[in-house]
């Protein structure tokens, strides 16, 4: 098990707040066993740490309470999303309160002519496109989960078509977090730019719970796209089809999504989802556009393809056909995991820069069968994000240990090409043990400076990011 | 004048820091009077505030050394970059040391396939794209000043194509900076896109020098479009203007570059540049893309402009008159500034939602009808930013007072438009005063709370952003 370690319990503190808490918050305050361990829910091989009680806070004011007894008696906080997190974010390693957002998923306002939207963080990027539907604006970024976006922001989320739309990073104008302090910051306003002082927005996102818990998130949207269409395109290796993708950015083709599978992914998706894709490296596109550009997109990158050597290039504006496709894609975790149905699938990502990406695949694909282990690779690959997804009985001691010690290699990896042990999954308790190798003290220090500033006590996501 | 403030000065750290620097850097510093008051270089109605000396490091070795010396005697330092910034941000209120980057202009790596590359501060981004011209790729952030990079990126500047290629804060993969306790933080690798902890890159962007001295970028790179046209297309009004944006942006027409110039710019520019454009509210485009799409977007431009009730519309691809158009519009404050050869040019910059920036911008023009000040505007307006250059006679106290008056009355503005105080230029000295009502004192508190952590001894560039 990679990260057991129990961090010390006020329990005193713990105890008072619990009083506190359940007297002011009736029913929706929950100490449940089940409830609990629901919220230390973790997808790794991190063990579950659940924290002491539930509370399901119903407005910002309600989170300022919160927040005000947990500082009054040093108690941790662990704000909660959809729970879809992948690192030991929401777990509980010194005990205490999660805050959990489920009652705040309301849309505030939609600006159809700024094209943003202000929301509560619990909303689900689902629940906010089925808000935005009948406006023709939507919010992009696609995780594959269906996450709440306060934890999309908090995580600083990405997924299939950031090499289109930027990552939560960018789409975030502004937001409203409640401080350790008991505080409410406002990190910008309105305006699609600002010079005006430290960038809270962005050092904010990202976080992960451990400098502020947010309670709005004002949101970039876009424009639903006239047209779109996907390919499906083969290559004898994947250092092929990373040609390819290089090829395409350096001709400036306006990709919204390129995802990589390696065979093995192929083969997995292949048997789940009833298609009968060729078993090599492939890559899954889709364009976005005018109905003129999709096609042209497609034409371009079909010729780039042949030029990097593609086997077979096939290519659809069909609705019915793409969202085949793409839901197979987004199956990828079910249909390895379906693999080997005894198993747990551990999901991995690194991201390296763009021309290190086959040589980290191939290296990646290489160990992994080196230690035996079953481990399909699927990738964003457009930013050289990609991941792996061993898969572990959680009964067998000994194949535990070789998929940690192969997670350990992944992050290694990374970082030795000058890439990242995370690109989208967030650090969690699961990449601490990587950020001094891959940014090295000053960096951390800094991040630690920040860290005490902010939050003096310790009691906002304890034992995450940095110690 | 608005901001003459002057902050304690440490007489005896000074004296020792400059006998110390003088040993160290021989010709490589300067205490001369001209060289300092060049340093204290501003455009602005504050005062000029010279350093007590100029050093020009060589190496990141040298900026650490000199942040170790002046950090062991609390003298501030002072980062110069081209000296174009326009709020005050080279001052030196409690005197200090100017680092002046002019001898760190390298470029480190082009690294083509990932479409990045890594150089030292000093250089500029016109002498970034000549080192460029052989390999198809260009830096796009274009403030008009040919402002060095880490200028470019301490201020999170911007400019005329941020409406396509976003700002600093997005085109900065990593940086390292000198930290004011001596290390050196490399904020990221150079992946595309990294969770890997608090987002010290962005931290850093914008933070104008009072975090960390910038010693190298990590800057994503462009593919130069196949093509690229212009277009010119007058409007009755600056609301018919403001909403053929608004539609642009809502049709998702890819626009480059989208400039709003006021009727008496447009007769600054005609009689400055020799043209004869209508006397009336313009916006001043351009197209990247296939030969092909600048020209759709150009029609679909000219389509959305008639219905919002444009009277004119011209579009070119010829390059030259493209250059002459966009020179044109860069030599902007030159032309405004001839418009009466005894003032002096204020340039100002604030932000709005682009809903808000057709009453932004008639407001503003009434207030400087009452004021009885001559003040041209001229804005990036695809991101709600604008520009007043009110143009007042620095030996007049009475008209100098009004300009100082309306540059208030702007920034007031905007922020009661849910905007802010400044989009690109930065706080510096000049802005600082509007901080509080934009973001609140949590925000500030936060803001503050990270600076003393990072700084606790106030050296780097204080008196800027917060007090």
């Amino acid at each position: 098990m990679t990260q057991a370690r129990e961090l010390p319990r006020n329990e005193t503190g713990i105890a008072t707040v619990k009083g506190i808490l359940a007297q002011r918050f009736g029913p929706a305050f929950d100490e449940g066993r089940s409830m609990r361990e629901q919220h230390g829910h973790t997808t790794t091989l991190i063990p579950n740490q659940p924290p002491d009680a539930v509370v399901f806070p119903g407005s910002e004011d309600d989170v300022r309470e919160i927040v005000r007894v947990c500082a009054d008696h040093s108690v941790p906080i662990i704000p909660f999303g959809a729970g879809t997190s992948l690192e030991g974010h929401v777990n509980a390693p010194a005990g205490g309160v999660s805050i959990d957002f489920r009652e705040m998923k309301r849309v505030k306002a939609v600006h159809a002519e700024d094209m943003d939207v202000v929301v509560e963080p619990g909303i689900t990027r689902k629940e906010l496109n089925a808000e935005l539907r009948a406006t023709g604006l939507f919010f992009p970024i696609d995780p594959g989960a269906d996450a709440s976006l306060g934890g999309m922001a908090a995580t600083r989320a990405s997924g299939t078509n950031a090499v289109r739309y930027g990552t939560m990073k960018d789409n975030v104008l502004a937001l409203r977090a409640v401080l350790p302090n008991g505080g409410v910051a406002t990190t910008a306003r309105r305006a699609r730019k600002t010079s005006a002082g430290y960038d809270l927005t962005r050092l904010m996102v990202g976080s992960e719970g451990t400098l502020g818990i947010i309670t709005e998130l004002t949101l970039k949207l876009h424009g639903v796209p006239e047209a779109m269409s996907s390919a499906v395109c083969s290559f004898p290796t994947e250092e092929a089809a990373c040609g390819a993708v290089i090829a395409a950015f350096q001709h400036g083709v306006p990709v919204a999504r390129i995802e990589l599978m390696d065979a093995l992914a192929v083969e997995a998706v292949n048997a789940y989802s009833k298609l009968s894709l060729p078993v090599s490296p492939l890559l899954l596109l889709e364009f976005h556009g005018s109905a003129e550009s999709v096609k042209e997109q497609a034409e371009l990158f079909a010729e780039i393809a042949g030029d990097a050597g593609s086997t077979a290039f096939e290519w659809t504006a069909d609705a019915e056909a793409r969202t085949k496709l793409w839901q197979a894609r987004h199956d990828g975790a079910w249909a390895i995991s379906a693999l080997r149905p005894e198993k747990k699938m551990i999901a991995t990502d690194v991201c390296v820069p763009v021309s290190r990406l086959a040589e980290a695949v191939t290296r990646a694909r290489e160990e992994a069968v080196r230690l035996d282990i079953l481990s399909p690779i699927v990738g964003h690959v457009g930013d050289g994000n990609f991941h792996c997804t061993p898969l572990a009985d959680p009964n067998d001691p000994e194949e535990t240990a070789r998929v940690d010690g192969y997670l350990r290699f992944l992050s290694e990896l990374a970082i030795e090409l000058d890439g990242t042990c995370t690109g989208e999954h967030g650090v969690g308790q699961g990449k601490m043990k990587y950020l001094d190798t891959e940014l090295g003290p000053a960096a951390l220090d800094a991040m630690r400076a920040i860290k005490s500033a902010i939050d003096p006590l310790n009691i906002f996501n304890p034992g995450k990011i940095i110690q």
